[in-house]
């Protein structure tokens, strides 16, 4: 089995109190402790800051700030910039998000292999537009690239949503590719089997 | 829904008996016929054609062939070159081949996603390392290619059906992608939840 | 003098008897045996395989059917596409059956340095533009991608024979560099120079 | 004259009275206020989520934290980082401070045009390589990449800090490129001429 | 301290005398040799067909020729071409004579970093436009790369003008990087502190 | 038939007399008068400046200095260059030469597909090698990419040889597709054909 991340780990008890508390509060909700949340762990300051970071982009109703991009327009930006960066962690851990949103079990494997063939809406095909080329090619970002987007109905702060999601798993992405960090075994099932009553 | 293919796909009732024959074993088989099966169908000449090399490489044992590389190494192959070309039909349908074939249900996202990274033998890493040569700078390889994987006990004829084995499904990725060919809904799931007895 | 192939090369009386009579048919037309037929045939199953798709897609009328595309027009797309694969031995021996079939004894040298710059029609040069794309991003093909076709009057079949032989001789390209396949000496100056009567 | 950013930017009596002090303790001590500070206040979360990561790395002393790099090494990384992304502003406010922590006024731009050709340590050299590859190749890098760091005296948590600020300045890259950020006139200047007494 | 070039340098007293004349010339307005005047002097006819070719399209009122392009045009693409070449002696020797040109103390390190992002004219952008597809795909040129040019006022001789100058450079800049060619510290300050009375 | 450059082409008669005299002595020598040699006449000093470059690179006899290179040396680096660079022009102008000093009708076509497979020497393997990193990553040569060719017998100025040639003609290459400089047909069929006596 290969390991969680090529860093030690550190354990529960030993994390501080407030990243102790919401490595629980993830546990309980999702059933396990995702990868990233112990392999970052070793240095709270940048752990904080990751978190801090990521729920600002990927929960803005929890920094009081309401977004134009649904849950599921923002694990699809998510799984198409990792997928455009070959990231292990974030393709199988946000793509399991991703199916689950936008409650289509077969989305993700789409988005991560070519997303131009995925069965998504124009609108969202347009933001995965804009998203690769902030990923990839962010310096010939110019005014004519907005234009397209306002046309499918974003505002210039939806934009920005695009751009920072993209940016922000770019650093991740960064990090769990150096880090050799693997995704959960949970990740890869979730959401593609749907649920019964 | 996506439509299977953007060429028109024949009726099964129109298809030359001995394709439609192979159609309907897949189908008993498989318990559905993958798109490709219809798609290249509108042409029974390529058809056949490219069948009959699919089963050379990939069944050798129906030509009379053995070879070094198991099924798994071979649907390993066709996932990682499939996911370079970013083919979406061939990196889902082999995929879970590929997850049947070594009875590991995360292995195909991983090699999809990023070959380096996947829980895989130290023998097929070198077997992707020279495939991904293969698919990406054929114009490169030099004898000196060939050292890593005799290193790892393939002969040379191992190595021709690494070789053999990325061309081919370069072909059938190029065929798929530019035909808008998408994959049966069933591949998404086969191979991941263990079976049950 | 470099070997013609890295692997082994059956002699002709070693063949099977299907494979001996079409090499035997094609020396007596060519007044020699291109270095493939050889190369291939330690695999029968490949061979056979190999020249009925190549016959399908590089000589319709044998499969009983009829192409938008001239003979000139099939070897300029295989000479473009084995140039943008760097493959000697395609580059040299489709160039050579491209100068005879087009009558134009640059035309080869042309297209195998700088497509853009040949001295073709405005409708092999969007059939060509085409075949790039399908050669080096097939994943991104989209339907805007026909629309120059029809416009110079390729139908969607036509479409497809562009597609298939790019994509068929990708896979010779990628078999011949790997083998180290040699051109034969006699394809260099076939159809450089006028026929004297 | 070229706006600071293409987006709009608050007035400093408008911000958060955490992020008005911040702001207000910056051009203090620079004499201006660096562009990305208000460029990037009109969302309070992001703003501190993206300051405190900058300070978890480039400040590790204020979240108590040791560092095997200098601060000089931490912005050449900066600087060589923000070159591969051609990010203006990144590269020319970074270069800034990096002339000034390591008192050489030629250094910055020597590692922004080609770090390769650069007046720099065989140490700091190893460190600009590997983080070229976590900027350009981060889904290649192996445990034999390394190597040549812990050849440089460089430990696992060294090597963390290199990679961490390389995709962090990734993130602020693309997010600076974006958003059309320009740097203050200040940086142009800075460092390169020695104080005078 | 970094040697100005890998390469032996002649001393000035063994110059042949049209070179040392020139080298003395150059001193004298300069007020020091740049390296690339003796680094080159090795070898005295290369010497004199670069000058020669520098001065034709540099300075083509020496040879009575007259320009579309003014002075800071010429020198914008020099360091736009050199910045895409990573060329370290020509960015910052020709990003000197940039900022005193066009009289921009930002203007060369905007060019370099991002000319994108730069602060100059609309025509200025085109023409950089132009001289980075020559610089980076000459193969590709074609004649509608030509209309955004005329748009902008320039001619058929001004579009060989930064055609010209771009290819040289590039010449300039092989070798340049090649011989491990320093710029001389002088250059890095020039140009950037407006001048006092 | 595709006009010989995009540009105006003066007559012969209307040349300076220095260019004109060059320019017959090689219609004498050749048979006819190579494009390149009238493509550039309408900028007298540019045309002196570019012929004296390439003599004292290519007939450095002509200028008083030997050469570790042989003329069919220079020549195959300027075919693979040309190669490098999709220039028409230059690889059938220079592939003729090619052929005609190395006495081998098969040699330039190998070199311009895929010079890693063509009938050449080792130390011409090296020499191309160097050759092509010059081409295409300048600023990535090292003092490690002199060893290979110390090991083959070349000295540091028959390095500078290399690099410069590879340089000299990466500026023709640019020149001559910018300006759709087509080669003269007699070049293409040079050397193909053994002279008979």
């Amino acid at each position: 089995m290969t390991a969680a991340v090529r860093y030690p780990v550190p354990e529960l008890k030993d994390l501080p109190e407030d990243i102790r508390a919401k490595v629980l509060e993830v546990q309980e909700k999702a059933g396990f402790v995702p990868n990233v949340f112990l392999a970052f762990a070793r240095r709270p300051a940048e752990w904080r800051a990751f978190f801090a970071y990521h729920d600002a982009l990927m929960a803005p109703e929890t920094v009081g700030r309401e977004s134009g991009l649904t849950k599921g327009d923002r694990e699809m930006i998510v799984t198409a910039t990792s997928a455009a960066n070959n990231c292990l962690y974030c393709v199988v851990a946000h793509g399991a998000i991703l199916r689950i949103y936008e409650k289509k079990p077969l989305v993700a494997d789409q988005v991560a292999v070519n997303w131009r063939k995925a069965d998504i809406t124009p609108r969202q095909h347009a933001m995965l537009e804009f998203a690769m080329k902030v990923c990839l090619h962010s310096d010939e970002i110019a005014e004519e690239d907005f234009a397209p987007l306002h046309a499918q109905g974003f505002d210039d702060e939806d934009i920005w949503d695009i751009a920072a999601i993209t940016a922000f798993f770019g650093l991740s992405n960064r990090m769990a590719s150096f880090a050799g960090m693997q995704p959960n075994p949970e990740f890869y099932l979730m959401g593609r089997v749907p649920r019964q009553k």
